[in-house]
């Protein structure tokens, strides 16, 4: 795969492997998320697991190809069972991807995210809320991500990828997305589950991203409101084409400092 | 806001104040209703967040303008989060709703239900079977409201609201609203985002139990079971208007003893 | 009733007894599943509840006509739920029925299935993966049903039903129904709700399967992906009809062994 990580073509490879290559991941997020989590990565071929328990979850991550952290409802157990995971996916080459759900708004969740940055996630999917309590303000998000390691997928009406080097801006997307619980969260699944078949973290961000949001579009094309809009958008990335998404493909290369 | 709590105007305010000033309503309920929960809240505009977890339940409940608590599946973990909770509401001056889902079912449930009623919701709303375990044989809702200084929120086929002065029989609603799950919860949460817009209780009940039953008549009007009702009752609620109020309200003032 | 158990007549007997008989149903299922469980039962007109804290959980079985227990994310609170769960069970005669969901993954989960093997449940719902690990290679269903005196019910593209004895082949249902997280939860309990109205647990088995597939038939003429898949299937299990049964049933009789 030597297409641009920004073309049709290389985003459409990844999502035909991953319909067709028996992809698992892993999902420690929150108890509103898991159920919507779970049908958006069922309706792109994948297959997900969810449990939080600190008994079994590290079989469960061992035999995964990527595993997803969402500091959602970060209660004791949840923490021992990040502990548990981050092991078992260390020990087992799975990679690992970050989602600081609402840091902003509790401080036991913003220590949460610091301690796990430190333990490099491969990619950090954030809003500007959430990426605002990590950062100093003379911090550029290219900087942060040099800084830690990670690329970081800061998401917002228009998207903002970057690995320190690079960095793309994606403008596919549709306002319904806003109104539809754990759609953010379901976002940062679809990329854990790129990064199975995309070595590259930015490419895997860059596809993630660019599937669900064109996905949106699709949806947003002939909802009556959020409900319709949420079937539609599983209904979307059940049958997305290469072609939906040469026809819709909105990203734009940017300077990255 | 002078016009009558059962007025098309009032409660068309009270539905516009929610869309536009950024309500933030945080819901301790059960893992079942969660999502649709989240999901009804977010079709009218409201952020709602939902942790449990008694770390970071207090400062979720300090920054946000209503509170839900929901007495559904409660265990250890949920008891301590409210307890935190109404500390935080009590402290912030944060109103709170109390829904006791379920206690003709379960003898921890009532207890429950009995000590959090003397912390003072401003508004309780349960179904009868519910209710009937809180009262005595010879009280009717409105002493009942009056002793516990609660505005009751009684609803079934027809829904009941008083605060024990007046009292309001709402005639809205559709059949189906009680072949989905966490429906009666998510009437709550509506009424706890409406009493952040609405200081009199009566008026907010009123307006909360209103919106979600004109939501479901029109969805009933294309629904072909209780699938596409849900999903219609989530668009309806994103798109209704002052108009379809007017159109279709049906509620009767009443004596209130 | 003695209609033949693979008959639409006997079928469609036990589905109007389900939506007229005001039949509860208690559900220790995992978080992921806890919501379509319920919205699958209620589309039946069969009352679901939820809860697993330990403190109440055996008000809730001893009121129910049948108990549902799904290993999904078994961690320390449910497994104290289950065995106060059965204790209620065994002493308030409420028949029960097994999901081993996922044992196939998780060494924790396998040792519960194995020890709640022991407690007799009416029917054991699985698929080939998760039944392949409580079986010895050279046993077949039948003798494996017979072994723990349970009727087996193990889903895939066609579904088999053996109480060791008798051995019926299902070969209604929808490819999509793998693409909808929690169908074979839902589709348990289902099978749960069958038998407090179907005395011998094959019957029960084969109704409950055969009313989702059918359902999953239905939606999967007009779903345009997973999303209106799943709330067509909630539609057409409201909507179904004796003369869907008849029309659409496709059972086979084995040898059974």
């Amino acid at each position: 795969m030597t297409a641009p990580v920004d073309s049709a073509e290389r985003i459409g490879a990844a999502l035909e492997h991953l319909r067709t290559a028996d992809i698992r991941v892993h999902c420690i997020t929150n108890s509103v998320a898991q159920a919507f989590t779970a049908n958006v990565l069922l309706a792109l071929g994948v297959t997900p697991s969810m449990t939080i328990s600190p008994q079994e979850v590290g079989s469960f991550v061992e035999s995964a190809d990527a595993l997803l952290i969402n500091l959602g409802t970060m209660d004791a157990d949840r923490r021992a069972a990040v502990d548990v995971a981050l092991r078992a996916a260390h020990q087992a080459a799975v990679p690992w991807v970050l989602d600081p759900v609402l840091i902003n708004r509790s401080e036991m969740r913003r220590e949460a995210a610091v301690r796990l940055l430190r333990r490099h996630p491969r990619i950090l999917r954030a809003n500007a809320l959430e990426l605002g309590v990590l950062t100093t303000p003379e911090d550029d998000v290219a900087t942060f991500s040099r800084t830690h390691g990670t690329t970081v997928a800061l998401t917002g009406a228009q998207d903002l990828v970057t690995d320190g080097m690079r960095r793309f801006a994606l403008g596919n997307g549709h306002p319904l997305m806003e109104r539809v619980t754990a759609m953010g969260c379901a976002a940062t699944a679809v990329v854990a589950a790129m990064i199975a078949v995309e070595s590259d973290p930015l490419a895997a961000a860059v596809a993630g991203l660019t599937v669900i949001n064109v996905a949106g579009e699709i949806a947003g094309e002939s909802a009556k409101g959020p409900g319709s809009f949420s079937v539609g958008l599983l209904d979307a990335l059940h049958g997305l084409e290469p072609l939906d998404l040469a026809r819709r493909l909105d990203i734009v290369e940017q300077k990255a400092v």
